[in-house]
C-alpha cells in the first residue's frame, strides 16, 4: 500500500545537500561542500568539564522536564550578550531557546505562514530557510543580493506589489554568498519595512564570526518591533548540542512558545544546562576571537588559491566573516558538471542551484572554508583547479 | 504594531496544562497535575558516567553535526528491543530519532495532514497530540474509549462516513485514562483499518511501564504497513534528554526524515550518544522493573485512597501501567471547581476538559501517581478528599 502524504511534502525540495553530503562522507574526499565548524575549535575538554559540573551540582533537574521557554540563565546570557556586543536592549523574556536555529525557522514558519503567503528572500538565499519555510507552502519572492546587501529597488517593488508576510535575510556573512549588508542597507531595509505588515526574519548565525571590520548593528536595532532575530551556538560552541534561539517582542514570543510546546515541549534540559555552565566558566570572547583568527586565515588562503589557480573569468566574493566563499564560474560553465569532475579528483563542492528559489545560478558554487585545515584547503583547491581545467 | 499570525495559531488550544503547571510549581503544593517521572528513578550517576565516557572516547564527534536519522547504535538498540520485547521485526532503517515523542507527533502531522483532514482520536484523547496535530488544522473525530479500548462500532462508523487520514491512539496505559486496549480490540482495530487509506498512529510512551499483566503486541504487529509507531525514553530513562523515536516503514520514514531535517536538522548528537552509552552500560531491564515496581505501589496506594476517602459516586479506572489514574466525579460536580478548591488545600489536579476535542468531560480529573513519593501521595489525597467534601 502506498500512503497519501500531505500536499506540503511535494513542495519541500528534496534535500539536495543531504544527498551530496552523503556522497562526500568518504574520508579520502576533502569536502568544501558542508557547513561544519572546524573540529579543532570545539572545546571538547571544557564542555566535558561543564557536563561533569552540571551533574555534580544540578543533579536530577538537568534530566527532568523543564519549561518551554528554556533555561533562564541561558536566556539571560543571550540577552546580556546582545546588550554588551550590539547595544541591543532585550530581556530574557524576549528569548526562546530552540533546537538549533533551524528549529527557529520552523517555528517562525509555523507562527506566521499560511499557505500561499509571500516570503521575500535574498537571491541566492539560505537553503535551510527555503526548506523550513517550504513546509508551510508559501510563495517565495527572490530579492537580488548585491555586494552590500539586498537590491533596494527590487525590495521596494516587491513590497509594493505583493503582500509580503516575511522578509528573510542573513545580514552578516550570508549563507551562501559570504556577503555582509552595509550599515546603510540595514537602515534602508528597516525604513522600507517600517509601518508595513511585513516581519523581518534576521538570521544571525554568523554575526560573531566577523574577522575583519567592526560588527554592525542588527536590523532589529532599527526595526525592533517587526524583527524576529535568530541566533545559534552551533558556530561558536558546538553544533551537536543543537542550541539556538529566537529573540522577538513578547507578544510574538508568546506565539512562538505555543508553537514550540506543540512541536517538542522544550529543548534538551541537559544540553541547555551544560551549555550555560560552559559559557559561565569559559572565556567565550577569547574563544570567539580564536575562531575568527583561524577562519580569517582559512578564508584568505582559499581566496588566494582561487585567484592563483582558477582560470580567468572565475569571480568570487570577499567575505569579512562566516564560513563560506561564493564562486561564480564563467557563463556557460556548469557547477553540477564541476561537482562531478571535482568528486573524481576527490574534492567536494556545493553547486549553487538550490539557493535560487526561481531557478538560475547554474554557474555558482559555494565553498566552505571552516571545516578543513590549511593543508586540506591547499590540497583541495589544487584538486579543484585540476577539475576546473578539465 | 500588532502582527498578523498564521490561521493555525488560532486553532491551537492555548496551553491549559502549561498555565496550570505554572500555578502548581510552588514547592508547598503537592502536584498530581503534571506527568513527570519520579526523580528518584532517574539514574543521574549512571548518566553522568555515560557522559564522561562519551567525551573520553568519542570526543568531538559527540559535538559535531550528524545525520538526520539519528545515531545508528541508538537506532539499533531500539530495533533490537522491539524484536526482543515484542517480537516486532523492524530494522534500524525503520527508526528515526526525534526530540522526544512530542516531536514525533509534530513530524507525523507535517507529513500526513493537510488542513481539513480528518484525525480520529480516542475520547478522552492525549492533549499533547491534540496540540501537535492542531497546528496542521485537521478536523478531529472523537472515538469513545471503553474499558478495553476504543468503541469499535463508533470507529467503524467514523471510517465509513469520513475520509479518516489518521487514527491516533495510545493502546498501553493511555494518557489520560490509564486504560490499556485488550488484545481483541487491537486485532479488531487493525482489521478495520486494513485495506483503508487511514494511517494508525500508535503512541507507545508507556508500554514499558506495565506493572500488571503481560505486555500485549502493538497494533503495528497486526497492521505493519499502515502503522506509525512512536516511542520515548522520557519515561524509562530521563525526559530532560528529549529522546524519542518514530518507527515506520522505509517509504514513510523517508518523508519523516525530510520533515525532520527541515524542522531541526537532527536531534542533539550529544544527548543521543550519552543515551546510547548509558543503555549499553546499564541493565535497562532491571531499571524498568524497578520503575514498574514503584509505580505499581504508587498506583495501588492512590487507588485505595480514592476508594477510602472520596465520596460515593466517584469512579476511577484500574490502570495496569503508566502514570495516570482517571477519576470521574458524580454528574454535576465540576472538575474546574475542584481544581480551585484543591489548590486552596495545596494539592493540584488536572481537570479532564482539554482531553475532549468536542467538549464534555467537565466532571473528569487526571491524577498523576508517578511524580510524588508515597508520603506525598497519602498527604495529597487527604487534602484532595477535603477539597472534594467542601
Amino acid at each position: 500500500m502506498t500512503c497519501r502524504y500531505a500536499t506540503r511534502m511535494g513542495k519541500t525540495p528534496r534535500s539536495f545537500i543531504r544527498e551530496i553530503l552523503k556522497v562526500t562522507e568518504s574520508p579520502e574526499i576533502i569536502s568544501f561542500a558542508g557547513g561544519l565548524p572546524n573540529p579543532a575549535l570545539i572545546s571538547v575538554k571544557d564542555i566535558a568539564e561543564a557536563a561533569r559540573s552540571v551533574f555534580e551540582s544540578g543533579g536530577v533537574a538537568a534530566l527532568q522536564y523543564a519549561t518551554t521557554e528554556g533555561y533562564l540563565p541561558l536566556r539571560e546570557f543571550i540577552a546580556d550578550r546582545y546588550r554588551q556586543r550590539l547595544g541591543l536592549d532585550v530581556g530574557p523574556d524576549e528569548v526562546l531557546i530552540t533546537s538549533g536555529s533551524q528549529q527557529a525557522l520552523d517555528l517562525i514558519g509555523k507562527v506566521f505562514l499560511d499557505a500561499g503567503d509571500v516570503v521575500a528572500i535574498e537571491r541566492p538565499g539560505y537553503l535551510g530557510a527555503i526548506q523550513a519555510f517550504s513546509l508551510y507552502e508559501p510563495c517565495f519572492c527572490p530579492v537580488p543580493l548585491e555586494e552590500d546587501g539586498p537590491a533596494l529597488s527590487a525590495l521596494e517593488r516587491t513590497l509594493e506589489e505583493r503582500d509580503v508576510r516575511l522578509f528573510y535575510g542573513v545580514p552578516n556573512s550570508q549563507n551562501p554568498s559570504g556577503i555582509t549588508w552595509s550599515r546603510e542597507k540595514r537602515e534602508c531595509v528597516a525604513s522600507l519595512l517600517d509601518g508595513t505588515d511585513t516581519v523581518f526574519v534576521e538570521d544571525d548565525a554568523y554575526g560573531e564570526l566577523r574577522f575583519s571590520g567592526r560588527s554592525l548593528s542588527p536590523v532589529k536595532k532599527y526595526l525592533p518591533d517587526s524583527t524576529v532575530l535568530t541566533g545559534s551556538f552551533s558556530k561558536i560552541v558546538a553544533p551537536g548540542l543543537r542550541m539556538g534561539w529566537i529573540c522577538a517582542k513578547p507578544e510574538t514570543l508568546d506565539r512562538l512558545v505555543v508553537a514550540k510546546q506543540a512541536s517538542d515541549l522544550h529543548s534538551s534540559t541537559f544540553a541547555q544546562r551544560v551549555l550555560a555552565r560552559y559559557l559561565q566558566d569559559t572565556d567565550i570572547d577569547a574563544h570567539v576571537r580564536e575562531i575568527c583568527r583561524v577562519y580569517d586565515r582559512h578564508c584568505t588562503l582559499m581566496a588566494s588559491l582561487i585567484d592563483d589557480l582558477f582560470p580567468d573569468g572565475v569571480t568570487r566574493t570577499e567575505p569579512d566573516g562566516g564560513m563560506f566563499l561564493w564562486v561564480t564560474l564563467p557563463p556557460g560553465l556548469s557547477s553540477m558538471a564541476l561537482f562531478e569532475r571535482a568528486l573524481a579528483e576527490r574534492v567536494a563542492v556545493l553547486p549553487g542551484l538550490p539557493f535560487y528559489v526561481d531557478g538560475g545560478g547554474e554557474n555558482t558554487v559555494r565553498l566552505n572554508f571552516s571545516n578543513a585545515d590549511e593543508d586540506g584547503i591547499t590540497e583541495g583547491m589544487h584538486r579543484l583547479a585540476r577539475a576546473l581545467r578539465a
